[in-house]
């Protein structure tokens, strides 16, 4: 964790992640996003289409972190309320907004479908948002203090991260290294936790899997700093060649 | 939502789950199994592997839902603290428990690895908490109270949930049902406000999807009372037949 980084908060909403019927699949993309541009995500919480529950999760995350972004709710049903939340937690009133609505007619002008009042739906925010561009479906996102609200699907909601991107003011990037050991991970948890302490800058995780045969173990550096981030290496290849002759010695002697 | 029912929230603990290098498959799988055991999945949080983050969120899920269910950092690393966060927010001291201990001595008994410090960290938990089995990779998982502490592993924490299903007080059983539209979702929104507002304990969704060529939309109603459900089911089908005629009637003039 850099203190000096910025920061940010995901709440994705709607009853269909909740009830398992739909499986998010938007975290972990702003997640990817987030890391490759040096803003350290920091929580992130799920909420259902309830207005109370999206405002208290809203204001939390809105006072913690440097940047929020929402995914879903800003559809045309009457279950889409996220607009009216998000006016809710800032004290602004919602309307028809004319840029998002004048963004709507143009985009339904090429379709055979109609603006119909439910669609218009899609224009209304809170007063003193900025547009978010929606290259695939028309229907804008919007920016109002440091909350990005953005729809649920997933092609749409990459489409508005990738326009919203350049406003985000990102830290250093964060580097990283993987050693792979071929134990499991509490084989290596000592050495490991000795080389935290040893690497106060650096970052150290251990991702155990299976390879079919047996367990292994990734171990992962994550650091600001390049210099740091090539000491921990050596250490950590250190540590994987230790365990892997060790490794070798028992197969020979189980051989 | 129903509040006779039991709720639940879901904290997800992980480092890895916010950089984006491990996807999170954990929600969906326990989103599943609660809707499908009558609890009402509520609210998730995700935070890293930091304790007053930890504690913050699972503070304000346990004293706000029936039960909580935690996944990850109760593994043997440094970086694994679930288990002194979890006594922290209970204020109980957190230590070995013989009776995990004995599991690990038997799982490991029967491997080619030692049950070393670093894995006898996997033993140590809350005073009072109770076990949850694992028969996958044997170090166990714990409750204390309403809070569940699972393994972040997929394959470990769906064992440990099914070892932990019988505890749960489940509601009646949400049951839903599904109708499919041929035309977008901003098409049918309005006659889907209508239908929510006549059929008030019927919770009423829309899921718009792109088929190849064109968008279509499910519409899916869940309800606890079957006799509500089959009248609710009974107008989305009457919606989508009016809409799939005046579909069919724009395909022949288009034609």
């Amino acid at each position: 964790m850099d203190a000096g980084a910025p920061s940010a908060g995901i709440l994705v909403i709607g009853d269909e992640i909740l009830s398992g019927r739909t499986k998010d699949r938007n975290v972990g993309y702003i997640a990817d996003v987030l890391t490759n541009a040096g803003v350290e995500l920091r929580e992130v919480r799920i909420v259902g289409d309830d207005e109370a529950a999206i405002v208290a999760a809203l204001d939390a995350l809105r006072h913690a972190y440097t940047y929020v972004f929402t995914t879903g709710g800003i559809g045309p049903t009457h279950d889409d309320i996220t607009a009216d939340a998000v006016g809710r937690a800032f004290g602004r009133p919602v309307d028809v907004d004319p840029r998002a609505r004048a963004v709507l007619e143009a985009h339904y002008a090429r379709t055979d479908r109609e603006l119909n009042a439910a669609r218009l739906r899609m224009a209304r925010m809170p007063q003193g948002a900025e547009l978010i561009d929606n290259p695939v479906s028309g229907a804008p996102g919007f920016r109002i203090g440091n909350v990005f609200v953005m729809a649920g699907v997933p092609a749409i909601m990459q489409a508005m991260m990738g326009a919203l991107l350049p406003q985000l003011e990102g830290g250093a990037r964060v580097m990283s290294e993987t050693v792979e050991v071929s134990v499991g991970e509490g084989d290596i948890a000592e050495g490991l936790g000795e080389l935290a302490t040893r690497h106060r800058g650096v970052a150290l995780g251990s991702y155990p899997f299976h390879d079919g045969q047996r367990f292994r173990t990734r171990i992962v550096a994550r650091s600001r700093d390049a210099a740091a981030l090539a000491k921990a290496r050596a250490d950590m290849e250190a540590l994987a060649r230790a365990h892997d002759l060790k490794e070798d010695d028992a197969m020979k002697r189980t051989a």
